[in-house]
């Protein structure tokens, strides 16, 4: 390592790491198209008290910018120093910075087709050949890949596609059967579900009961509060204190998939601290949210504006927000645009509500209807089932050295592996986790079973170094 | 099953099967490009006393048309009937009459990038998965995939890239290591040498002093040998009674490559008896071959007589061809504009030879000239890296299930695993067989090597069977 990584400062939020590109071919698997473009990495070698050797822990970035993901995995900083890791943060091609086509990369469909899962960890084998071939050369450099949620996914087929390269992957809340006929489609709007009635389970009811009172509410002509309104859909933006009013059916269909979207996201961010990966929320979230659903909410105004105070604390936490956006996204640090494209062509997840096992409105998961909405929005037909024939659906039991780490408050356990395979893909449950709870900084309000989970990862991670050197 | 292969007979070589057509994506890599094509595999079902599950042999297409590897793969037949398993051979895209494009596949660049060996393995797992859910739907089929050559390399990549797919591999000569940096590139032609000095070691003495005589000739402008000829060139087409005229000394470099492959041919059908994979030959060829080479040659004369008599008993065999074409391939049946592109994309195979450790021309590797002959032919630029990178070059013991076998005689053993790699990664040795000879039918004059060869081969894949019930 030529580079002394201790001098640099690229981080807002206390890491230090430089910034590195390299070029990657953007096609990897023909040899027509030539184009490169330069892939962002962020590195930081301090750790490592010699130039020589030692373990490198590279993070398979997913669908966003890789500074967010680098400055919310501060478990694998902790842990790089305890093991004198160097660290790297690789950026999925077409988030952040590493666009093959720069603002043109979205535009084309024959610019964006090179935006796969298969393109995405051929580029992290090239680099990591390039990091032993000309940073280690004739060294023994053992790689262990970190992940979260997609970024986990990829992390566990890596190992499985590329075992040559890392000695074994800790693939956190990784949904990697959250595919057609893998798992029930109902699963991932039950975990929701269940992580909401585990606060409080009159708050999940009250949530049950406000998709029909926003229903009849909304297609009222007349006045159905105190107040006299002129339709119904003035009534529900004024209570929600709307930036913009429900102008027609289709946009009550939009504040109700925002809400919908807004309760899976309480879901996968209820951390037991203070926290700020989505939005910035106080500790444990659902608890704030349920208090405010916390009681049968019999009236039609009851409810609604307790729904509206619930994701106002979502929201506005801060208080700085005179108005609820339902069209602004999460977080502006996940490339929405990619994920929809991936969405729409292997990343096919099937979900779907009885509002029974759920708290949500009964929808059936409707593969045609998703198909021709891919149609037109990218020109592409989805494959629902490659990414099974690719990366081998349940029968995975062939790899090895794979961490599956879940907390069950995340919605996305349910597509996890959450029972060990074997002896060498073992799975770690967090009961108390949400959403890759142990990839982030240790905190003095961790529930014991996380920290029990990073000292398990530890063991299991300091193994395969030892069985690599070995 | 619904089909009654017992009844269908399509072979011209005592092998009965139907032949079907699967629809394959040609672009399984990316969703733009929604062209299918329809991809031939030869299906036999009738060594099944029932018609629910059981074993499933597969062989992985290699570089020309099935129908002729079905015919040199007798192996598996015996062993299928033994082990009642249906019998499958799937064509490669791109040979055959599996032309993702038809007439035009080769024709445009654009058509003809689909030709690699990532997508030629995703459409056996794709033919695969639809096997095991169209035609076994909820049984339990266990699939062993057997190839030899190219075909042994897509084999044991499969299991190493598919293992949910596959039970296990046999991959017989299968030069998975003759790739850049690997292997010396001067190990092919010094393993042809071998094979040659094997039999007789002054024969390959006087193929050495060959070239030298035959450049000599070929620069004289007068005649040098007995007769009064125009020019050397003329003496030399006279002497291999050439089909046509040597006109200039680009003419001699091509007769020199063409004895070259002569040679190679020859060391890869060494086989112990009268065979017809490349050519319609005798039993241990070199043998007749080197009897015309098997002392001292000393004048020019006597040495490029003898070479004629020696490559005229390989191509004239049978006695029909009146002369002899240096731009004749050695057989039809191997796709050779195929394989042509393929070694200008991923299978570079660096070769090279210095005229002491083997009978040939010194000839470094020169991967410019070679890369330029390529951008020049097919407008592409090869990647000698990129199967390292994607197929983990010597660094592969995470794999399991893999038989690698190879005939010490064989040329393509110098880019083999002839030392196991695990216990599941054995290797098996043929001191005295040429190219796949195992995978060839049984022979009353089959070495003892090959025939416990067989049996080893037996053993294992009946163990992965058994373990696959368990």
């Amino acid at each position: 390592m030529k580079n002394n990584y201790l001098k640099s400062n690229n981080s807002n939020s206390g890491y230090f790491y430089k910034t590195l590109y390299f070029k990657q071919k953007v096609d990897h698997f023909g040899f027509i198209n030539n184009d490169e473009f330069q892939q962002r990495y962020l590195v930081y070698g301090g750790f490592r008290p010699t130039q020589d050797g030692g373990p490198v822990f590279f993070y398979t970035g997913n669908e966003g910018d890789i500074t967010w993901f680098c400055n919310n995995t501060g478990f694998m900083w902790e842990l790089a120093k305890e093991l004198k890791a160097m660290v790297i943060f690789g950026e999925h091609r077409y988030y952040g910075q590493s666009l093959p086509y720069g603002k043109e990369s979205f535009k084309d469909p024959t610019k964006l087709q090179y935006l796969t899962s298969e393109q995405a960890l051929a580029d992290f084998a090239g680099f990591i050949d390039y990091l032993r071939s000309d940073w280690y050369p004739g060294q023994k450099v053992p790689v262990i890949v970190f992940g979260g949620s997609y970024g986990g996914m990829l992390s566990a087929w890596f190992r499985m596609k590329y075992p040559h390269s890392v000695q074994g992957a800790l693939a956190a809340s990784a949904p990697i059967w959250q595919f057609t006929d893998l798992v029930d489609c109902g699963a991932f709007l039950k975990t929701v579900t269940n992580t909401f009635k585990h606060h409080n389970p009159t708050c999940a009811d009250n949530i049950r009961n406000s998709w029909m009172t926003i229903n009849k509410v909304a297609n009222n002509s007349h006045a159905t509060l105190e107040k006299s309104y002129e339709t119904g859909r003035k009534t529900i933006g004024d209570t929600f204190k709307l930036c913009k009013p429900l102008q027609s059916i289709e946009d009550v269909g939009t504040l109700k998939a925002w809400l919908q979207e807004t309760w899976v996201d309480l879901a996968m961010v209820d951390y037991p601290y203070p926290s700020n990966f989505l939005e910035p929320l106080p500790a444990w979230p659902i608890k704030g949210v349920c208090s405010y659903l916390s009681k049968p909410l019999t009236t039609d105004v009851s409810l609604l504006q307790s729904v509206y105070q619930a994701v106002n604390m979502y929201y506005n936490y801060t208080g700085k927000a005179s108005c609820l956006d339902i069209n602004q996204e999460a977080t502006q640090d996940l490339g929405t645009m990619g994920w929809d494209y991936q969405a729409c062509t292997e990343m096919v997840m099937p979900t779907c509500s009885n509002g029974k096992d759920d708290m949500f409105e009964p929808v059936e998961w409707n593969f045609d209807a998703y198909s021709k909405q891919c149609q037109k929005q990218w020109s592409v037909t989805p494959r629902p089932m490659w990414p099974i024939i690719q990366y081998g659906g349940k029968n995975i039991t062939t790899a090895s050295n794979i961490i599956f780490s879940n907390g069950l408050l995340d919605p996305w356990s349910s597509g996890g592996v959450t029972e060990s395979l074997s002896a060498s893909l073992p799975a770690i449950i967090i009961p108390d986790g949400a959403h890759h709870l142990d990839l982030r900084s240790t905190n003095v309000n961790d529930p014991k079973d996380v920290t029990q989970a990073r000292e398990k990862e530890k063991d299991i991670i300091t193994q395969w170094i030892k069985d690599f050197y070995n």
